[in-house]
């Protein structure tokens, strides 16, 4: 037997996950996987200096205390115990599924929206299903319909690539209907006006996750969180790594707590740099779909959207090109700083233009 | 239904893996989880306080691509593609696991050894199996039989408790007689004086687990590696999270590479003490087990293990007491400063007179 047959049937089979592109830092405008153009707050650089000369030689807190108890004060959650660490919310969600989908069984998310749960869901050897968004980016009450087979539900909420947000009673009405937990999850919710944090403490089957990787400008640091009442919190807890976060980070990460209007400062700044984004490329004959994120979505009635991400590209400038099946495609522009913005659009405007 | 039976029935089962105490820092000698008494090299802490001032706004490097360089360069593998960078080496031997062990399958371990990985085994809903070491910490050919379910070995070499090593032609005995993968965990290789390495370029079913958390002073940053021939690494690099090691980490642990004329002196000073702690030892009347890693092995004839270490414990010493049901207990003694091991030892010897 070659060890190619070794590997778990699911894997040989599946696809990988792509990212978006990372060139080299440095190399032209990146708009392609909304990360913050802003640096992280200063106290959080700070506390990972501090951090550099601690006890790296002892392992960190397993269950990262000190983030906990400043996440828990700084959005009104009862307490720690509420609270999961992880090492990016990609990782959180990774425990989510491995702890409530098994081989053959099946989890659900909406269309188009974020294509990696169908990936964790492939790894795992379980199924996914796509339910559609209705017209204006609405969810059907069929997402929360129960099957026997279905295991966990998934909504990111702000979507992407959308940017649309499905309101906090949409999404108590869903997560009341379904049988298996509902996982919010909340990647872009600093950027929005609302989210679901007080749905978790209404009902034990619904999670929140969040990342410091967005608002924060903490995507290389990785970190993110999971909210959900403590009972759950403690049975995941037996799934992740003994020590899944470490030192520097959960430093990192506790000192970002503690930085309220650092964030909305960054809120005000890059949600009217979005707004004028969105005003410029409706001007520019684009379908812009209102955003709650730190992306905007657009489509054009009348050009071809990868010609223009190619040109783009050509011109040093990375922005997001979709394709869906079945869906169609578009452009997913993340706000950069407006300077960034003002030469992306302008480059768009010539790409039209040509 | 309440959420409690929506869990995978695989993890409502199980229980947590225990990993040793941690109390918080500078409360007493902590001698328990195997953690290097001195701090990492300056190289290291100075490239942390560098990385903190970099883009951590913008993503990480999804493979770490410089420090699999480094590494390579540094242990003398065939290239950067024969290494997998993980958030420790506990997320490589969960990779590994979830890479090879389905649901209902099986994989193998000897014992007394480390119990994580029947951790491992139990979430994915799989089994384990125990081969005992045969007198002397010999590896039983036994242990390398093949069955039907069995899609894993795993031989943490040096081992845990006991710090013996299976020397590499009997590894490669065991490789050859086994179909499916041998994992070789070599988390405590940097304090042997053989390794595996060199059997990864021979057979492709045979993978190397590493760490920084022992050897270089770094249990707090979270960082191991997995060497592995290129289509092996590949294919794992499906199922990891997109950028599962963070900006600072990849930029420490790539500096920690640089650093040989550093781990050499470490590895002769611990080695050292932990010489001198089996010649104490063993004049206190302990059997005392020859170490090839950073802690020491041993069994009184006539004392109480635990009351040792209770003893020990109120004295604000924290050493490993560890009991193997059908096999016996005894004390695990990790290597600290001279002056550490000098306390803990003159310890010990008021409570075998007590």
């Amino acid at each position: 037997m070659t060890l190619d047959n070794l590997f778990r049937p699911a894997l040989s089979q599946m696809l990988p996950y792509a990212p978006g592109e990372q060139p080299p830092p440095g190399s032209g405008i990146k708009l392609n996987t909304n990360e913050n153009p802003y640096p992280p707050p200063p106290a959080v650089v700070e506390a990972i200096r501090q951090a550099a000369t601690g006890p790296l030689n002892r392992y960190p807190d397993p269950m990262a205390n000190s983030f906990r108890q400043a996440a828990a004060e700084a959005l009104g959650i009862p307490g720690p115990e509420w609270i999961l660490a992880g090492n990016g919310s990609d990782e959180i969600l990774t425990l989510l599924v491995r702890g409530f989908v098994g081989e053959g069984q099946k989890l659900r998310l909406p269309y188009p929206s974020y294509i990696l749960y169908r990936t964790l869901a492939d790894i795992q050897g379980a199924s996914w299903e796509q339910t559609p968004f209705e017209d204006g980016w609405k969810l059907p009450a069929a997402f929360g319909n129960n099957s026997d087979d279905l295991r966990l539900v998934l909504l990111p909420n702000p979507n992407s690539p959308s940017g649309t947000i499905v309101p906090p009673s949409e999404v108590k009405k869903i997560s009341d209907s379904l049988t298996c937990p509902l996982v919010v999850d909340e990647a872009y919710a600093d950027f929005a006006e609302t989210n679901c944090l007080d749905l978790v403490k209404q009902n034990e089957r619904v999670f929140v996750t969040r990342t410091l990787s967005k608002s924060y400008g903490l995507a290389g640091l990785r970190f993110g969180f999971l909210v959900a009442q403590p009972h759950v919190v403690a049975e995941l807890t037996k799934i992740k790594d003994s020590y899944n976060c470490d030192a520097i980070s959960i430093a990192a990460a506790t000192a970002a707590m503690g930085c309220k209007d650092w964030l909305a400062n960054i809120k005000t700044k890059m949600n009217a740099t979005r707004a004028a984004m969105q005003t410029r490329l409706t001007a520019m004959g684009f379908d812009v779909t209102p955003s709650h994120a730190n992306f905007v979505w657009c489509q054009h009635p009348s050009s071809n959207h990868k010609a223009i991400y190619e040109y783009l590209k050509q011109n040093q400038i990375l922005i997001r090109y979709m394709q869906f099946p079945d869906w169609g495609d578009g452009l997913r522009i993340s706000v950069g700083t407006d300077e960034q913005i003002d030469t992306c659009l302008s480059t768009i405007e010539r790409a039209l233009k040509s």
